[in-house]
């Protein structure tokens, strides 16, 4: 028997499950791999700084690593990196953390895949204020259910949240919230008051809410953080933390996060752990431990960089009259228009090619970001100068 | 208002979705907390050997890390990684492989997420031989699809698999057919004649493979390796590898395994991993190299000495006159009933108090184990010997 002659002619591709396929190449990456490898390039588009990992927190994984400690280990994460965790949290937001109410995950990317799939499947939906980072949705969309879409609105004084249209986008199927503050790409954070009536909506409809505060420390406001939702909650609230060592310790490339839950839910994080990367290395969480507890000085040291580096891109951008923005109050990015220039994809590979300066398009990150482009300023001052004023003479060229 | 009265009055956990709450928490895993830090205890539950990663591996990422490589990095794994995988099957199954099929991921584990996620969702039905590690099917639940256990038999000539009752378990929403081979816990290795029904199986039905063959090199017949679908498909079959680095170079603790598929499905699979955990440290996948380009006599020696210990734990529990078993054919554990004995669960932490000797009992995976105990002979001869003693002289006394 010819078996082949039996197999329906449809391609390997078609063949796999219609969400999988669904899920959407990075519109970030399109503008990398269009300009990846060109000499002298400073690129501006990953949500990622210029600065390796510091020497003391890789000589803490060469260590644990020379001892010997490659072994499975505790799915929760390490003791001493949960309890690292719950002192940092206790000295930042200053009410008491314990242990048991974190844990490791192999980047902080997996804690948002985790907590959407403890919380939503087919036919479900999650709420995702726009412009946002777009893996989120891209998560939610391969657990079967479906993200919703709700834009923000952009004025002369930033951006804002339109209460009215987020409650309006709630449905019987509507199973979470998803509220990234400081907002990657707008830097846009929410108010205690903004967490406050997220909170209460979330609380009337039975809603989750899934908080991204990943940028609290890079906050350009008044205080050592941004407001958060620890601020608002109380521990029985429908509130799940993610969070990364990636951005405050330059650990991009690790792959090491958290999730920061009520510890009844220990043993479903524990399990959702097992059943999808089975925990984090060892030697990874030892440098982890090391980045919190020796670490403080670096951060602090990052966020004086990245401020500097927003004044920097906001002073010679302004001058050029044809970028609207206003500038960030969190997170390390600038998201700007450029009058005149709807198609920012293209905008974006003719500033790889004329300003040799990397961008990303608005387009990547939902609804009500399309004629906008991001830039990541946590780089070196010389650096950004000079993709500034590259981007600015191209820009003033075809003004 | 007060919003905290108008909540749901259930609890935290029951607020989660229905499949997260639901995927089990390991039987491995509960036998492991009974009898953790018992001092003298020789662990053969998990799944691990008892040597360290070798330093020649480490030092690869040592040195990675201090060259800073900390940032994001391929999607897809590395290009030496791709490359050096290409090599080392093209040297293991006697074709030709390219690098542009091989996707790193974080873990074996994850690969199986990813896969699994690429054919299967909410109703969908994925088959599953038992016994068999219970991960697979835990993932398949979380999901949204339902593992389909097929029982395998158990007889004199040790584990087969029913053809006839695999194909009567076959339904409309049937996608994906998970196939273990070397088996663990069971060692049942797929012949030729096997892999090429179970391919025309899956041909006739319009079937996904999903192939784990970790264990294809600790294998204790004739030939460098077992049995693979490799030497039965075409490029256009329906089959997905996973597997990983943790068994063959001792790298269980860092969470590092690969996809192997048609490069049809690169970007599927580039999404995948872009929206799970974003790749893989690229220091990792620098050890991750070496271990291929110099490990193999350190895989030579760690299939030497398992064979070694199953014939150790083969011998003196033999001696018992208790114990059937079947010498397994593959992979590292050894699965064998007690006679009278038939809560596993309860004899398990029985040889946890009276043998001082870890095993994992046969409830832990699925339909057919439920009478067996799983041990892990992966474990330098003296203490082998030393566990087995122990095991059989409380076997004996309760004859």
């Amino acid at each position: 028997m010819n078996e082949t002659a039996l197999k329906p002619q449809i391609s390997l591709t078609e063949a796999l499950r219609r969400e999988a396929r669904a899920a959407p190449e990075s519109g970030i990456v399109e503008a990398m791999n269009y300009g990846r490898d060109r000499p002298g390039l400073i690129p501006l588009w990953a949500g990622e700084g210029d600065l390796a990992t510091p020497p003391f927190i890789c000589e803490a994984a060469t260590r644990s690593l020379a001892a010997g400690e490659t072994f499975y280990t505790w799915q929760r994460g390490i003791p001493p990196l949960r309890e690292a965790l719950a002192r940092y949290h206790t000295a930042l937001y200053g009410r008491a953390f314990g242990p048991e109410q974190f844990y490791v995950t192999g980047s902080g990317m997996q804690a948002i895949q985790i907590v959407i799939g403890m919380l939503a499947g087919a036919g479900d939906e999650v709420l995702i204020p726009t412009p946002t980072w777009p893996n989120a949705a891209a998560a939610t969309g391969i657990m079967g259910a479906h993200p919703v879409e709700v834009p923000m609105s952009f004025g002369n004084d930033g951006w804002s949240l339109d209460f009215d249209r987020l409650s309006a986008s709630v449905t019987p199927r509507t199973r979470a919230l998803f509220v990234v503050t400081p907002s990657n790409p707008t830097g846009w954070t929410a108010t205690g008051e903004d967490l406050a009536a997220l909170l209460a909506l979330a609380r009337r409809h039975g809603l989750w809410i899934i908080a991204d505060e990943t940028y609290a420390r890079f906050w350009y406001g008044a205080g050592p953080r941004a407001p958060s939702f620890y601020d608002v909650m109380e521990p029985q609230d429908r509130v799940l933390f993610v969070n990364t060592f990636s951005k405050n310790w330059a650990m991009t490339g690790w792959r090491v996060g958290w999730i920061a839950a009520n510890p009844a839910l220990g043993q479903v994080i524990e399990n959702m752990i097992q059943y999808s990367t089975s925990g984090v290395a060892q030697f990874m969480q030892r440098a982890a431990v090391t980045a919190i507890e020796r670490g403080e000085s670096f951060v602090t040291h990052l966020i004086a960089r990245a401020r500097r580096g927003r004044d920097i891109c906001c002073d010679i951008l302004s001058k050029t009259g044809r970028c609207r923005f206003v500038p960030p109050q969190g997170a390390f990015y600038l998201f700007f228009t450029v009058a005149g220039e709807t198609d920012t994809r293209r905008l974006v590979m003719r500033l790889i090619d004329e300003a040799n300066a990397g961008l990303a398009p608005g387009t990547a990150f939902g609804a009500g970001g399309e004629h906008f482009v991001r830039l990541c300023f946590a780089r070196n001052a010389e650096q950004l100068e000079v993709a500034m004023s590259r981007v600015a003479a191209v820009l003033s060229q075809n003004g």
